[in-house]
């Protein structure tokens, strides 16, 4: 009976981490429809309460703060005229009850009857498991314009480590 | 022995749910590659009979109607020029038998020994568990353009949901 | 109990092609960050000792080549200026030990603080699973610009079918 009983226990083990990728997977590939459509209370909910999203120009320090950036005038404008935050499929490393994923993307943004590319980023996600399932505790995006940070973090990325000490954030003041 | 038996259907259960997720993404993914190269029957294959196509020009009824654009002579001619309908990642929503998943996508388009961006769009798939595979009952495609379609569908999309009424179908007389 | 032997088994069965297809998802979402990044170690553990990587005008026939491509010239050129080899999502198809995948890319190159689509091409991906885990034993790459290869990489790849006979291959003298 042990025998069957260890067979059991290594499946369930290998399944949830099968499940855990999968959430991962799907919580950021909802990211672009959701922030696309203004949906801030569910990008918010991608992020724990006290989650980081440290873009290029832009940081946010709380959930709270991401909820604002969506509703805000500024991505509000954008979205009215139309954009595609288009992120790339995300490479996830999951080391039990934290996981690291990378992706890229292109932003593309409707102007004059074109759309037209923005810019185009990597993503390093760094994330936990909470009883509402995975979110996500700090999000570090960079352009792909030769930089060092952006190199860093998609080093780090796709080799499933977190964000490397040379990646700096300028939280404001 | 009630609690192994307990444990495999639980398992079963969890691993068929995760199978469909994967079988989901397989076929959304290979929706690019098959309309980018032509290939019509695998194309219509990926819908249900009677499965419908709404894109925002164009509404077709049924699998044949799918097969029928592909073989086309407007659909020809541009991947004779070359394309890609280069789509997402899906978020994928499982329920059961039915499904949902959203995705964006930018088409690219061969012009003058460059690619151009020709459109961004938003894509709202429903599914249903046949005897062949997971197939599609209704995709709306919308641009992302700033107008209330496409917000519509990302947002319901990212939440799993199924098509918002508001979004509305002109089938052709 | 030999029922629940069987049923144990089958299970074992069925998640380890689950988990196949997510390590084949992994490796390729990995690619674009660590040639990104000029992670060239990385990125040639992707491939078999003597995998080959066919672009159109590049033929490498070994991960040293790969590797030396990442290190070369040409690429870290690109890199510094900022390149986001963007890939789509691999619809994956696994058959025991060996697998054929097929994405889309956009590559956005950056150029005059601009980001700039310098082409769009399709991926057919041959792997097989090794003591270290799944690499690339071929990838082939082409254009999507209407030529026949990318059609038949696409129409291939989208079946999960091997590299048509129709692409050949030029290596290097």
């Amino acid at each position: 009976m042990s025998d069957i009983e260890a067979r059991l226990t290594e499946l369930t083990d290998r399944l949830q981490r099968v499940e855990d990728e999968l959430a991962i997977i799907r919580l950021i590939a909802s990211y672009g429809p959701l922030v696309d459509s203004g949906s801030a209370a569910e990008v918010g909910a991608l992020w724990t309460e006290d989650g980081i999203y440290d873009v290029d120009e832009l940081y946010m320090g709380s959930r709270a703060d991401i909820v604002a950036m969506v509703n805000g005038e500024s991505h509000q404008g954008l979205i009215h005229k139309g954009t595609a935050h288009f992120l790339g499929p995300a490479a996830v490393t999951v080391r039990g009850d934290t996981a690291v994923a990378v992706c890229e993307s292109v932003l593309m943004v409707h102007h004059k009857e074109r759309f037209v590319p923005a810019r185009a980023g990597i993503h390093h996600w760094e994330l936990t498991r909470t009883p509402d399932g995975w979110q996500t505790t700090r999000r570090t995006s960079r352009l792909l314009d030769g930089t060092p940070d952006g190199h860093a973090l998609a080093h780090a990325g796709g080799r499933g480590e977190a964000r490397p000490d040379s990646v700096t954030s300028t939280p404001q003041a």
